[in-house]
């Protein structure tokens, strides 16, 4: 079965992803909960914010609807996790409830195969409506009912959908772009199911109508849309976070299925001076809560990190991509950094309560003024509700992101305990990453032939690449990989003013975080610990810190004293109540 | 002839305002630009941005209105401009301008007192329509009108506008208040004026109608309208900076004129809190643009300080009340830094150029999303334009926050070159303030009697208070205060995360700002210098530092090199186009 993003036979890949099925471990717990508990809610939510009655108003019901103009992608979304959560554990349950939310969907397509429950004048306000937008998560939901559960009725509704945005917009039809990317990836998947090469033309073509002055006067800079250059001249990432990277991850798709290397080159480009300049250290993206935006080079505040989860998944989409058309083993990195840290971070471990935000800093006694902010806590859901359903079938579709293949072999990139199945092989990973450093992989099956098991080495060991073993394997056969995991105290490049005097915690993977207080300045971390007790269960490191509390009632001067906490994954902070946190930890000696 | 905020003979009011004229220097030569061509280009933009016209239309005209709600509060500001500068310079083109703009608004007022040209629905949605903001402003500039020309036609206006807010809001009445603060100022600067008591009372119901819940349910957090809690019971600033700081100025009136010793000890908490935790070292107020809100205790990013012109308008006549009220030198001291640094910023050295936002760091290339950027250099008008009219009316009365007396004697808070008219006292300054620290006081006119010139020392000077010298002065005579003037490295507050390991370069009230880099690491600073061909005149400092750009091209590591500049004031910055600056420099050695 295919999951997310499959590249067709034609496409430029040099890797192509295999099915794979995480086991257990971190990752496996996080896709436990999930399943168990966050999709299986979805539908509830979907009714009590509304988004399905809206779907009903739109086709005859009476009613007020209710939500922002994008309520419709909610909705999508949901599908999509159910379909891939689907795959996980064939729940009779979820595909009827599934199908119930189908059937609402298709009763408010209209005749000619347009589909929004929200807006009231088609197309009258693209930058603003959202319509493609939903169109795209219509699209990737549909593609995932037909390859995780094989029900088809959601695709004839994209189709029909697609086929009126075909009709619509192009190069010879109407000149226009919505405000937020999403169809591009959208259509490249529904060509990518069906074969119909019109979705590819169209998804290329919002890619390059983009740039053109087509969003000017709506309200933001030309930048806020991802409007100011045209995406191959582009040389970073600008203006709102989730819409650059939904778009970038889009020309991707178009870039791999139609082999064109320049568009390619430019979002390398894009990507390296994204991470070099624009990337937090938990691979969050956004410095600005303002526009939401990536903002400057460097800016990057701990404290008012906008980081949204949204931005994260399609920064992983994003890098993942690049990583199939390259076989760049810094996108698997890139990727890594971001699920382990950004992403994770914005879903509870119950795996129903999530982060809109995800700062690298909380302080004490904020009075907060906005109501996302993580200073509030973790919440079931959002008026603004884009990232929970967005974290759920991220989650859901995870097993997708382990490996791939080439004709020479297996390439596994992400580490968690599992099963891959690459065609004639077949492998099985044992492995208490990211804890520990150790990867052990057993040949399950093998053809009678030589092949190459390529091993990512993560770029935090400081010498990334691929290990790369080639030979005649047997079943039964295991290649064990041996990752160091030390203790990393990380330091930014100068330009962050941010966090100047500052650094890091790191082991691993993961982004170490102190929880409970704001006055620690670091004197040094010592040993990781297993806590099997704590947080679920996970890797702490003790610290040695200076405390330099506010001077007391009385006391001349700020108070010090030294003291030893231990650093939590940054992942796993706000589990245990709203708390003031930091990544960043001021070194006392400087 | 009264200034702004003349407190009546009852106040509870230790020092009182007097008459005070700035004959020249820094202050004098900002007024001068200021009074030469930015008021007189007033009635211009109020036409072209159609300020005027939105009036005419409410009186009767065809057309349709432009702009945001609060359009007509730019007129009434820049109507108080023009009276103070009639005060400096009796133009007989200024006075009637003034009639005329006069003549526009009168017509547009209803029967019954009410006056607004852009609201439909009255008092529909008085947390966002700025109804009572535009009628303080009113207020306020009829009061200006009535003390700077003697002309009545606005104070007309203002009487009747009030006495239908008197009518329709209060205890017994309609409750409610209005979203932004101002017209609580403005209401005690009528009765002042008026001697109707109703106003006052009607600016302490505004004062204590906020915090019960009033504005819940308006699209922001309560925080935003300074409505969480009430203002007796506030102990920080928070929420929208101008609002914060405009009511707390307001609050302030009503605790001069009732002698609510309660309220005023609130009121201080408030700006203690403010100093130490939310003020940049420029005065600048305001760390977000998100919600142009001050943030957390601590926030305060240099590139990403909101610190809008209005706010430190807001701050220095918060101060100059608080002053008035307590006679603590800590108020002079913060409105001295406000006004020199983050207020005088706002303006260009030519006077008719403004920035609406005043940031201590401006990145190298950046790629503004924000049409208030600071990036897109100074501009002469806004579409939200409350920052210019601001800075002319501020500047026009600025003679007027120079000096107070009380039954001893005369205080001189602010120093500039100088006539003071306090009663039997009469007053010549003669100083190059604030370049240099020689202040010469010489008295004009003095009774025959002992009485105390109390000349204020400066916080910066590491010893402020004030230098009181009582006897019996002769004409003539003259009186020295030398205020030592080193360059001074301000290191922030630990807590400030922003600017960990970085210094401000201050000397005297100014604080500086490099221009041109933004990779200097200093080393040192060394001489001060008078540079009259720079700037209009201005005392830089020098720095030596080490300069550490990107590394070049094939370079490895970060090209380094020993490098000497001229910090210049931070006011004058951006007066040769916009290129990188910064107050906090990065030490070389930390």
């Amino acid at each position: 079965m295919a999951g997310p993003i499959a590249p067709t036979a034609n496409a430029a890949a040099r890797w192509r992803p295999v099915a794979a099925r995480i086991t257990g471990g971190l990752l496996g717990e996080r896709q436990r909960v999930n399943g168990e508990a966050a999709v299986p809610s979805g539908p509830k939510r979907l009714e009590s914010a509304g988004n399905l009655d809206n779907l009903r108003i739109a086709a005859g019901a009476p009613g007020d609807r209710r939500g922002p103009v994008f309520m419709d992608s909610d909705v999508y979304k949901w599908l999509e996790a159910a379909a891939w959560e689907y795959t996980r554990h064939g729940s009779p349950a979820l595909l009827e409830s599934q199908r119930q939310v189908t059937s609402v969907v298709a009763a408010a397509q209209h005749d000619d195969g347009y589909l929004n429950s929200m807006v009231e004048r088609r197309y009258a306000d693209l930058p603003w409506s959202h319509e493609h937008y939903c169109a795209g998560h219509l699209m990737q939901a549909a593609v995932a009912q037909a390859r995780g559960t094989g029900d088809r009725a959601l695709l004839d509704v994209a189709v029909r959908c697609a086929d009126h945005l075909v009709a619509t917009f192009g190069t010879d039809r109407r000149h226009d772009v919505d405000g937020h990317p999403v169809v591009e990836m959208g259509l490249v998947e529904l060509f990518r199911e069906t074969g119909t090469r019109a979705y590819l033309e169209l998804a290329k073509y919002f890619v390059d109508a983009r740039g053109h002055g087509l969003m000017e006067g709506y309200g933001q800079e030309p930048t806020y849309f991802s409007d100011r250059v045209p995406v191959r001249e582009q040389t970073t990432v600008e203006g709102h976070a989730v819409r650059a990277v939904y778009l970038a991850a889009g020309a991707a798709d178009v870039a791999l299925e139609t082999g064109d290397t320049g568009l390619l080159d430019a979002l390398a480009t894009q990507f390296d001076h994204m991470m070099a300049t624009k990337t937090y250290v938990t691979g969050g993206l956004g410095a600005r809560w303002d526009r939401e935006a990536f903002g400057d080079e460097f800016e990057l505040p701990a404290d008012r990190a906008y980081a949204e989860t949204c931005a994260a998944v399609g920064g992983i989409g994003w890098a993942w991509r690049m990583l199939l058309a390259t076989g760049d083993v810094r996108y698997a990195d890139a990727a890594e950094r971001m699920l382990f840290n950004g992403f994770l971070a914005g879903v509870s471990l119950s795996g129903t309560e999530y982060f809109y935000v995800n700062p690298l800093h909380l302080r004490p006694g904020a009075h907060p003024d906005e109501n996302r902010s993580p200073a509030h806590g973790r919440r079931g859901w959002f008026s603004c509700a884009c990232c929970p359903p967005n974290v759920m079938r991220t989650l859901a579709s995870l097993g997708s992101y382990l490996a791939t293949a080439d004709p020479d072999g297996v390439q596994i990139h992400l580490y968690a305990p599992s099963t891959i199945e690459a065609g004639e092989i077949g492998l099985e990973v044992e492995t208490a990453y990211p804890w520990k450093g150790r990867v052990r992989v057993r040949v399950v099956r093998t053809p009678d032939r030589e092949w190459t098991l390529a091993l990512r080495v993560p770029g935090w060991t400081g010498a990334g690449g691929y290990r790369r073993e080639r030979r005649r394997w047997e079943p039964g056969e295991t290649f064990d990989l041996d990752l160091p995991m030390p203790v990393r105290l990380t330091t930014a490049d100068d330009r962050v003013d941010a966090v100047r005097g500052c650094v890091a915690v790191e082991r691993g993977p993961l982004v170490y975080a102190v929880e409970g207080t704001d006055t620690l300045h670091l004197i040094d971390a010592g040993a990781a610990e297993f806590r099997p007790d704590l947080l679920g269960g996970v890797t702490t490191v003790a610290l040695t810190g200076e405390d330099r509390g506010p001077a007391a009632p009385g006391v001349t001067g700020p108070y010090r004293s030294t003291t030893q906490t231990a650093a939590i994954p940054y992942f796993a902070w706000a589990n245990r109540g709203v708390q003031p946190m930091r990544v960043w930890l001021p070194r006392a000696r400087i």
